[in-house]
């Protein structure tokens, strides 16, 4: 018996923990990537709660920066960036209800070096950007290539970081627009939030006929806020299981590990991110665990936790905890 | 041998590590309690490079509320909150100077219940306030006593926190103002931030002859943000020693404990606040740590961590740290 | 001679001035109103450059508040609101072009009282919101009905203000992402600025084949920002002609009268919306008006305008202008 | 009869219209000035209500600028800027009063060029700052020494602007801080508002006994917004008259002109500063125009009129106003 047995997602979802068929999203398969998430584009997958999927994800800049020398401003346009495999539609999910991703496995995929980080001119947060818009010189182009494996990530002569994988990308469509994959909201989104990887639940709220999930943009580790305005980013084989939870509205990403609970909030300025994030998880508490509101916010005053997910993107994106020991009922 | 040893408080100071004479800095001894921390005020105590001080500090709001029928909006009475024990005059301390902090202990000083919570009105994240200002109506005043001993915070009957005190509120005085205590800067002040607990070193900027150090607003508990607005405030004896680091020249406040260095910044909105801290971290690696700055840059991109202070004060606060581990050279 | 004959759009538009042929966008002819902007959406009319449009557009509410007892939240579906006409078609547009916009004139239409203002609950400048969280109580719902024609808005029995139409949401197409009609952005959007009424050319960048321009939320008037979210609403008939200039790249919308030029920001928090439109201005008289760009800078300074238009939709409008007087070469 | 006679300041202010005393407060007698506001520093003037005083004010660069070679790095020493004549003692005046600064006349005064503009590194609305931290080059620094006189600002050959004098710094002291000169708050300070020139009456909430006025700042014209940070600063001979209202609660700076009342905020970010803004202006027209006050909030939607004073000092100041027109009974 692990931690997943007593997991929102199994306890709660459709499948009752109960796995599926296993689906293989490949590149092949996927074909064109997508570049925004929303109820316009072409199904790729049919799944049902319960079911694995194996996605072969690309990196952020679809492989165009192959070597040091692949300058950004020349290798990448915008808005293509940020391609994501889907949309996997989920069977029966409607307007109301949740759709929960367990990230199993990410590894690796493809020939080193296989990560990619750069600083791309006018994005970032120690920079004038497109929205913070000064009339500076913008910061060098720097491209850097970088080898991992599924124990490290050899970021240079002098320093090795430890592999630490999350999904920075993940979403299911909002009702009637269609976003960027650049931009996280409360349909998830480019949230970049280091504690959505392996071992993790994330909940999303379904807004379109069968929540349509995309997937993409997989980093082999970052830090928190990702500063430079990109993390190690690279190809994976990224196994998930989703499942469908009926009854259960939610109104921003949720996340959940062993450990502790999460709500996630993305705006700007990072204030309001954070306080969508809190005012979620005080709701939770409240409306799932039986605490007072009162009560909730004045505890998590004194124990809540926050994680700086981004804030480089157009909006950014906080999630705020707690321990799940602190929920539990004496 | 400890950490210590190898801090840089140890290596840099005057002191290098030699422990000086001990002051009592008690209730009586320093009398009328301060406000502001400015130049202005008439010193409490004069101590040398490598002095311990044992401090009795007051809780946030001086005793006043003594039960949870003491509405703040009767008993407290602005800008006469956060009372902070000092001037504390650093023998030669000059302008360009560091004074480094390092909190020894922190003990719960006076009758149970020690702790206070409350939510005062207009204030906290989750709220309208003096500078959000909105036309709902402010949430309802409640108050929280709570007991706590150096083991646990006795929330409620359903949680028990553990004791993981800090000092909120840590400052030498700015150069020509002087600021009210709730509000954190450049000169340290309301910073709220839990890594500022024991085995812990601040270094703040001495912008005013003898430094001028002011210290109080004890935490038994905090969550990141602190977002209620009130952490577990209570009255301590703190221990702390003070030495003085000639010729290193910082801009904000700096900490470091044995895990890790962390640079902090205050202001609004939260982005600017995260960008100052990130930004004094990465010319920090460059000056001390011998990394080219846009490694550091984008390393930070990969494993920098952030802690979030306040978002309820007048400046909200930040730290962004990196382990020590990473500065090493192989 | 007017001051159109010297507009940016008289004298580089493909149609040099000469008026096309008018088209007639009736409701009828409209059809399905939209509530996103992109280019997913079937186009309703097709026409060329000078040609002239008259467009019969809904208010916000597509008439779903008709007395002061219809609540918005018993009436309004999110995200079903400010109703758009459009897509025109603009014949020959591409990528990298410029669409002008000269609203001609805006006329009500429709049955007493024709115009809407309302408190809707979360969402105004003066309340918590569903980006600035908060566990306030909301706002209580108000409706006003007021009557307008095409002198005076009769306010209430105390207070007349002076008919001052403007139209609210004016767009183009995203490349690829299609973006809710609340929401103002690069593309135009709900930018809710009052200077955009008859006698103005509003420029717009092209970013899809064809333009795809939508158009709709008529305001008989509008404050600064629109502090509690909704201006007096009200249907009309709006004349505009438009016309497509090549040869021109623009990043923002743009904006001409006979007194000023204007650049517009949309972003969060309003300081970027700010800096965004200052610094497009910047560019904009070092490019077309032989200014040197810090001169620009430094003289704006002194004599630039800064115009809010809203501060409560999910992006924030700025427009920042400077009279043509001292445009002019001596 | 003059608008003045039916102002505020007039009909509620102890002198009631009637001129008392003229003071001469020239730089001899000023003797030091100030950079800080605030309840320590020793009074230069003793003045009844309805006094009259004529002040000589310096530059915002006390006259270190005076060549266009002379680079504000070099000239400038931080935070010795923004100097301030005063404080100015009010006969009577106590915590709870509001004190009327009605500007009558503002004069240059020494010699040409009077006027100085430039650009400061890291100081400004479109480049990184101290706050908002980035890792780009600054700007240049460039110095402009501008001819002006009581008609025209003599910006370059090109451009000619009117001169229109205002002062961009006027305070009363806060309670118990004391704050530089360059940052505004609720007590006055760098507001950099262009309505606060000749013909207009200031009011500033009493927190000090005495009130202690400051004033300082001048400049000869600025643009909404002072973009680059600097306006056409120069040396006044700037005349007041001064009174004492008893029995007005005011929280923040309000303004009146013949034709509008003002209500003034400053804070970060942008929203925060106009959030309060129109707060006070709604309470205000509540408390004495016997509006309701969400019809005021409304009516404000629709008529509400802001000036954006700076977006570059440590606070940004947002000017809320609506026209005495409609404040006015049937």
């Amino acid at each position: 018996m692990t931690w997943l047995d007593s997991s929102i997602m199994h306890t709660r979802g459709m499948a009752r923990g109960k796995q599926g068929t296993t689906h293989e999203l490949t590149e092949a398969k996927q074909g064109k990537y997508h570049y925004t998430m929303g109820p316009y584009s072409a199904p790729v997958l049919h799944i049902r709660p319960g079911d694995r999927v194996v996605v072969e994800t690309r990196d952020a800049f679809e492989g165009a920066i192959k070597t040091e020398r692949d300058l950004p401003s020349q290798k990448l346009e915008m808005p293509f960036l940020n391609p994501q495999n889907g949309p996997i539609m989920i069977e029966g999910a409607e307007k109301g209800d949740v759709v929960a991703v367990h990230i199993e496995k990410m590894t690796p995929r493809g020939p080193q070096p296989l990560g990619t980080c750069c600083m791309i001119q006018e994005f970032g947060a120690l920079t004038g950007t497109y929205y913070t818009a000064t009339l500076n010189q913008p910061l060098p182009e720097i491209v850097r290539k970088i080898r991992l494996d599924e124990e490290n990530v050899y970021w240079s002569d002098r320093v090795t970081l430890p592999y630490k994988p999350h999904i920075g990308t993940l979403s299911l469509s909002p009702e009637i627009d269609s976003i960027n994959s650049l931009t996280p909201d409360n349909h998830g989104g480019n949230m970049d939030l280091p504690d959505m990887g392996p071992a993790s639940i994330t909940y999303l709220p379904v807004r379109s006929p069968g929540g349509r999930l995309f997937i993409g943009d997989a980093h082999a580790c970052q830090g928190d806020g990702e500063v430079c305005g990109v993390a190690v980013e690279y190809p994976t084989t990224t196994t998930i299981t989703v499942d469908l939870i009926k009854g259960w509205s939610i109104e921003w990403p949720r996340l959940e590990t062993d450990e502790f609970i999460m709500a996630i909030g993305s705006a700007r300025p990072l204030e309001d991110a954070t306080r969508i994030a809190y005012r979620e998880l005080v709701r939770w508490m409240a409306k799932d665990y039986g605490f007072d509101q009162w009560d909730a916010y004045m505890m998590l005053s004194q124990c809540g936790k926050v994680r700086l997910g981004n804030f480089v993107d157009p909006k950014y994106t906080v999630g705020a905890s707690i321990r799940k020991h602190y929920l539990r009922n004496k």
